[in-house]
């Protein structure tokens, strides 16, 4: 086993989970992630933990999705009375019984079955290893399930974030093949980009959450010739910034990370996103929003706008913003297609729509709720700068304490 | 995929499990069972039930049993305080705590895991789907290891007992070479053996299990030049059998199945098992036990015998029989190293040292209790004979209800 395998284990289990003797952790391990799960199973053996480990086949997944696609369509061999008639008038976010749909309608899940909400009930910690075969192998399930299935899931995912949880990947082929690039070179990507002096690069994310917490409004422009312009503000009075430096103790819950994010609200103006991205195995380009009072009020992608518009149709908090985050991480060097690297990376901003970290919440309250969560990532290494409460505080990339920062055009 | 794949799946899901809407369903999936593991997801979607996936990796469990045993040595750069004096009192099944064990005691693992005791508890059937890549994977953990671990989950091993589970297994090149046979061949055997009219199976077996209900003592004599005499007794007065048709409404839980079981006790005399056999990945060849007032008093083997040692010393239960099982099987035609099948062939009885299953045991009553449950084979197609209360019920592989029996010598 290549040995940087163990050691991105020992960042996971240590610095990014903190586990300790007597944790009971869950591990979900996809289809080629195999090397990474048996390090990390060793590191928590070590460690003294108790480990539980989950198969987070993406294939799975879509076989049980089309499954139930399938026994919604009434035409199970097993006596079920799915109604023919077409009046299909739930749309799966409020039902809560097993029986089959109507013809036509996305299937019918449990809501919050009660294995799924034990497991992270009981839960200490919860360490997710990607890396399956195929990053497109869930492309065939209808948007409509994917979207009933986790409306349905809602309480078993707010168990999951109630957890220490962690979500990495192990380099794999189909990830080196999103990213356009050889396997060994896709690894040594991975490699530079999680195994680094994490303590160093909190204390240098610490002047961008300083200037975030203390701060009441953002706002980002970029104009540009060849993309339509970003003009867009946003308020984050009360709000705490986190300092996603990968670990719990930091609330970032991403390896690696390097980014500071915070839950901003009363979003207006316009945003153009033109890091290509993928959601639900749908590839998106160039997606541009129109926010009014806090919601997205007109939308356009270049491709995949369908694909938008079904995340931005959820539910009501889909349309809102959930994050803003601030790129800054300069030993990601390329966009690899993987929200995990691509949002970290230093000379981009990103805003989520859908659900808000409660870290950024002051206690007690809640932020903008959702089933999705889903970030759109912007180049500012040209023509854009960042203002917080009308001061200049990142100029084509440069923040204001680093050399060769601008306050002025 | 092999069509065959899905009927698998259709029989395990149907036929075994009895699976319904609304049934949380586990499902857990060796390395190389992903087949298998995939069209069991889609026949549950169909179905309407909930499913979880658990990874059954003999590799990650490896992995986690040797990092327990390097955590245990006390040479963690963890600051961790284990003691150096040797004077290690705590043999594994009475520690409750998570601290570091002693040098050269065995790891002290958490007694019942929280997440792993609410998985099952809350689970209504648990599939496992065995299948690795390498059938001695964990042929390097130390016995005390083991012993440890199973002692220690002995709650989470009775809740999922306590649900409606079956284990079957995709047939992996692993198992084909274990069994000496060509991968497709394997496959071939697999599916014939899994693939059958269960309700039919289950009606000649019921002949079995009417002479085992109606009788008191059990007693199997084999008589060979190549081997040592069996000559054993022991007593079912009061037990149930099994009629084991591979389907939980038979108290069944193996697919294939083909077996009818009972519960024995007070067992004397001498029995041999010819039939080879894998304990904890070590071979095991001609075990030869003694019985006295229900107890093994003397036991030897030609390869293995520490690895039957090592059962056998795991509990006061682990020296007792808690199972006597008459193979019926004829669709299974040679031994493939795996107990699942073996046990089952025709022509063959086996006795299980350790934990009786609660199905043969009158209601509130408790069988032999074990944290193991190891199953010994004979061939008994020559030379022998089963008698229930004196008569005789099989003589050299042929019932008395089937051609060419004969009830004198």
């Amino acid at each position: 086993m290549d040995e940087r395998v163990r050691e991105h284990a020992a960042v996971l289990v240590d610095w990014s989970a903190r586990i300790e003797a007597g944790d009971d952790v869950v591990v979900s391990v996809a289809e080629d992630a195999h090397d990474l799960g048996v390090a990390v199973a060793e590191a928590l053996g070590e460690r003294g933990a108790n480990v539980t480990t989950l198969y987070g086949s993406d294939e799975l997944s879509r076989a049980y999705l089309k499954g139930a696609e399938a026994g919604s369509e009434g035409d199970g061999d097993d006596g079920s009375d799915a109604s023919d008639d077409g009046d299909a008038s739930d749309d799966g976010d409020t039902s809560d019984d097993g029986s089959d749909a109507s013809d036509g309608a996305a299937p019918v899940f449990d809501d919050d079955p009660a294995v799924d909400r034990a497991i992270f009930e009981a839960a200490d910690a919860y360490l997710r290893i990607g890396g399956g075969r195929n990053t497109t192998a869930t492309a065939d399930v209808d948007r409509e399930t994917r979207r009933a299935y986790a409306t349905a899931r809602k309480g078993v995912r707010e168990a999951r974030m109630d957890t220490d949880w962690v979500s990495t990947v192990h380099p794999t082929r189909s990830l080196a093949q999103q990213a356009g690039m050889a396997y060994e070179e896709y690894q040594d990507f991975v490699y530079d980009a999680v195994l680094r002096d994490w303590a160093a690069l909190a204390d240098e994310m610490a002047h961008m959450k300083d200037v975030l917490d203390a701060g009441d409004e953002v706002r980002i422009v970029t104009e540009r010739d060849d993309a339509p312009d970003t003009d867009v503000t946003m308020s984050i009075a009360g709000r705490t910034a986190v300092n996603s430096a990968a670990s719990v103790a930091y609330d970032s819950h991403n390896l690696p990370s390097g980014e500071v994010f915070t839950a901003p609200y009363d979003t207006a103006g316009e945003a153009f996103f033109d890091v290509p991205m993928t959601i639900d195995a749908t590839r998106v380009r160039n997606v541009h929003l129109v926010f009014e009072d806090g919601e997205v009020v007109d939308f356009s992608a270049e491709t995949g706008e369908d694909a938008l518009e079904s995340v931005l149709d959820t539910d009501a908090g889909a349309r809102r913003l959930g994050e803003l985050g601030i790129g800054m991480n300069r030993g990601i060097d390329r966009f690899t297609d993987s929200i995990l690297f691509d949002e970290k990376m230093g000379d981009t901003v990103h805003m989520a729509v859908g659900r808000a970290y409660d870290a950024c919440l002051p206690d007690g309250e809640s932020g903008n709720d959702s089933a999705v969560h889903v970030d759109m990532i912007s180049d500012v290494s040209e023509n854009s700068r960042m203002e917080v409460d009308g001061e200049v505080v990142q100029r084509d990339g440069t923040f204001r304490w680093e050399a060769g920062f601008e306050a002025d055009e």
